[in-house]
């Protein structure tokens, strides 16, 4: 460990909570601790705290704020949308169509619906992690339950055609879920314009708290609920509110709002500038998705003849992950990377660079120098 | 509106966050922002944090912490053991045993199984609230998939025979699940004495913030999940840990551990200070499950010939409730109230009167002055 401050390139995996999402928060865990559904003076200013953030999230997908429901995280969002959407599907509608490289909330969601008898089609993705839209075409027919697809995969930062999966299912009435967990506050979302019925949305990717989320879910589909209790949410989503985190999500899609074309065009700078050193020191680095389209903070790199892993082992003050941060710890290569065609052992070479908004130019050049150092020092 | 503060009697309804929690939990909303499954230095900090709080919750219920699972509240973890539990039961057990006085959590899960093709007995209760053991000795049989009971009734406070309807269980090795969100602090609690299989354990009505819950599951029963995703809680309960939650509950639960004895002492003191300047002025005025073991800090009160939403109407400087927050908003009387065969009329004069750490003296006197003259008011 050097005496500097660690480098946090791992910004896909969470962010920091933001200084102004906490000074929202804060007086939700001080004196305004009332429930939402009292009628007391103090139950009505947590309501409005949480109708405030309602429309907050609201705004930056382009949404109705009625079709928002505050859930604990992105996982309980997009299990409660794809299991309710297999729920409402009329009995010959049993395939659910998705993709090859979807988070494992929505993975494993999909293995429970083909335990129970459902059929998942898995479409395949190019080797920049594009879905193939003339599968889709073919798969998405009349015996489709539902389309659930990433915006942006979470490990390669590659964006989906929603759009274009969408206006697939629209032809037979086929409900859509989009999981915007890694996107949002990166690209601009509109549910409006994808005609989508369904979007997850995971707080601590956005500078918001881990343990929120919320779920866009067209309230006229009657989708029922994941779990049951009392009314809260519009009978939505049971559990009493947990209004200081709901008034910091609002508040960090507020502010994503208003930084997201200086954000993205100042991360995307940084990304060129850490490819642009690190594949000058390291001959033989692959650029992953580099045809794609890609959220501007995440670059992924296959190292030569090493494994991601001991790369950064030797680099415990640069914060970096090989994968998803969610199934870190082993050393099997991503199931993603492999998904994109590359061998096992070049897959296993990864290693995931997410920059974020305290990242720093000095910070990029240290970061690819330490990196290119260990790789040499590792061969 | 007078110019006093507020006197806050909806303890039952939630509890401010205390100072010592929210201490706890700060630094994992700012420098400390790492993501518990990732390998960094951040990441094992947040992780070590997990562990800690998990195991001052176990020791809080006499627990293994390896059989404590975080959860987004209450709701969830009932949901979570309910349905759990119907899930693995042989297909010759389809009958639920629970009791006609549970929270909305556990009825509606109750409610789904019931639509899913299972059978529920609800034990009545007598005028306490007390369910009838002598209904359960004869229920309880080789047909039961699961026993669900509330330890502490959250609008009564009558303290269920939990461990007694473990004993009739267990003569059919049936998993038992208690709820003990409105109980855990108030009163002790035990899971190795009662020989529980799960217990739901809700933040907020503990000094813990809205949105945090734990449930004690005996994980040698694989139970399945609620939702799938990553590998969070060992496999347990999917979706990235809210650590600053997280650790606020385990510090809750370590200060209620300290501080049980000495405050269930001083909250019956100021309950029956509270029925004795109440029911003095108050002719008529019926306590309700006067007979039974209740939680120490809570009355509720039938006042004759009024409605208790109309006496706290008149009274917006006294937080209190006429139900379960939950439901609160309309005037129908309270299901719990009815089912202890109090008429409809009767019935609407509930008001639940909680108190809690902060509650002084002085404001159960003040309280008791303002809730005689609304009531005298109203006639």
């Amino acid at each position: 460990m050097t005496g500097d401050r660690p480098i946090y390139l791992d910004n896909n995996g969470t962010t920091p909570v933001a200084d102004d999402v906490l000074a929202a928060m804060l007086p939700y865990l001080r004196d305004e601790y009332g429930n939402a559904s009292s009628t007391t003076d103090l139950g009505r200013r947590a309501k409005a705290a949480i109708d405030k953030a309602r429309e907050q999230v609201a705004a930056l997908i382009d949404a109705d704020p009625a079709d928002i429901v505050f859930t604990s995280g992105g996982t309980e969002a997009s299990n409660h949308a794809i299991r309710g959407f297999a729920e409402i599907a009329p009995p010959a509608r049993r395939k659910i169509v998705t993709s090859a490289v979807e988070h494992p909330a929505t993975e494993n969601a999909c293995k429970r619906l083909e335990r129970g008898g459902y059929s998942v089609v898995r479409l395949p993705v190019n080797r920049d992690g594009v879905v193939d839209l003339s599968v889709a075409a073919r798969e998405i027919d009349d015996t489709t339950a539902l389309v659930t697809i990433i915006h942006a995969q979470n490990e390669i930062g590659t964006l989906e055609p929603v759009g274009e999966l969408a206006a697939l299912a629209s032809k037979f009435r086929i409900p859509v879920h989009a999981d915007a967990s890694q996107s949002l506050g990166k690209v601009p979302v509109s549910v409006r314009q994808w005609r989508v019925d369904a979007l997850t949305i995971a707080g601590h990717k956005l500078y918001a708290p881990k343990g929120i989320g919320a779920l866009y879910l067209r309230r006229v589909l009657n989708v029922p609920n994941l779990f049951d209790g009392a009314g809260q949410e519009q009978g939505r989503r049971p559990g009493t509110e947990n209004v200081a985190y709901i008034a910091g999500l609002g508040e960090a899609c507020a502010i994503a709002a208003k930084r997201l074309a200086d954000d993205s065009k100042r991360l995307e700078a940084l990304r060129e500038r850490l490819w642009t050193r690190l594949s000058a020191a390291v001959p033989g680095l692959i650029r992953v998705a580099a045809g794609a389209a890609t959220l501007p903070n995440t670059l992924n790199v296959l190292f030569p003849d090493a494994v991601g892993n001991d790369i950064l082992a030797h680099l415990p003050d640069v914060f970096a992950s090989t994968g998803s941060a969610c199934h870190a710890g082993d050393s099997k290569p991503s199931s993603i990377i492999l998904a994109l065609g590359y061998a096992p052992n070049v897959a296993l070479g990864a290693v995931r660079l997410t920059s974020g908004r305290t990242t720093t130019e000095t910070q990029i050049d240290a970061a690819a120098d330490k990196l290119a150092a260990a790789w040499k020092s590792l061969r």
